[in-house]
């Protein structure tokens, strides 16, 4: 068996249920975790520190920075949002499968960075038009805000095809079902068992 | 979904349990078939045409050989051993999951022709003391059949490495789920999806 747990991007536009088949996977799976993103921006009032965000003060998201200690970051409206690369390693070290819930653009830098320690996985909506309906349903939005993540949600389905996998959320649990046996067949990668073959082998 | 079945190397020393994984595999999934090798020489007493191999004659065999019609074969005593493709591309175009169970030099002449369009996976036995136990619980082998096959065993072994997966052949149950999460997990692949997400997209 490996040791090492995985690391895993899943991304997809909003509105194709990645908080559901995340929670879902891990009410599976319990040992997967999903990590934290970190952010610089002001904590909201029904948000809580280390669920929601981590919030840490912009000198503290600097340090890292400067440490070369995050594995992606952006600033939007003056505020950093990122992934710090420490909890992460503890995790992994542990033996977690952690799933990365990032956007295409800071996937795509994690990917450059990793390389193939990252497994990257695309969820996709069954049909736009699904994605639509998804998103007109949630009845919290503007017709501005709809559109814009339609908008959004355009550009990131382009992006699909840099992925290592794509899984269709039609059936949440079929969903949840491949990417468990992602999980699985990527344990038994043979660059992850070179000690299991070393081990058979050292016999023979 | 893909339209077209995978194509999976499944190769391991003897006394792996190759045979009753391939026969579980089944089992579990009717969607997996597993490819007769050909031959050419005479069909023995207890042998079924068509079950333990396709038997053609020499020269049908080396009509599919000047055809380039034979994924791999090798000649042993003046006969040939080998795969032809035909029968194995009619399978898979039938959306069939078809195993080639090869010993490693053929399985290393198919992944150089095929490329990433094989998937090849490698059984372990817990341990070299253990295969060593089955080969000689066997009861069928003199202790010469039995050096020999240990000793193939044991180059056969060092090939592992060369393999996309390897899957450890302790407790069936377990060797077979692993494999069965490594078909799921090829067919949600990027490069096999590649429909799928000019579907979703059409009306992005």
């Amino acid at each position: 068996m490996s040791d090492k747990g995985l690391l895993i991007i899943l991304s997809g536009p909003s509105g194709c249920g990645k908080d559901t088949v995340i929670n879902e996977l891990m009410k599976r799976d319990r040992n997967v975790v999903v990590s934290i993103s970190s952010t610089t921006r002001a904590k909201r009032e029904n948000e809580i520190d280390g669920v929601n965000y981590n919030f840490l003060t912009k000198s503290e998201f600097e340090e890292l920075i400067s440490n070369d200690k995050v594995l992606e970051y952006a600033e939007y409206n003056g505020c950093y949002y990122g992934t710090p690369i420490g909890p992460i390693d503890k995790m992994l070290s542990e033996g977690k499968d952690v799933i990365l819930k990032i956007e295409v653009q800071g996937a795509q830098k994690v990917m450059k960075k990793l390389g193939d320690e990252v497994v990257s996985i695309f969820l996709l909506p069954p049909s736009f038009e699904e994605l639509e309906r998804r998103l007109r349903g949630r009845n919290s939005d503007t017709q501005e805000q709809i559109d814009s993540r339609l908008k959004i949600a355009c550009d990131e389905l382009k992006r699909a095809p840099y992925y290592d996998y794509v899984v269709v959320n039609d059936d949440l649990s079929v969903a949840v079902e491949d990417i468990l046996s992602v999980f699985k067949a990527e344990k038994r990668k043979t660059k992850r068992n070179t000690k299991v073959i070393r081990e058979v082998c050292k016999n023979a």
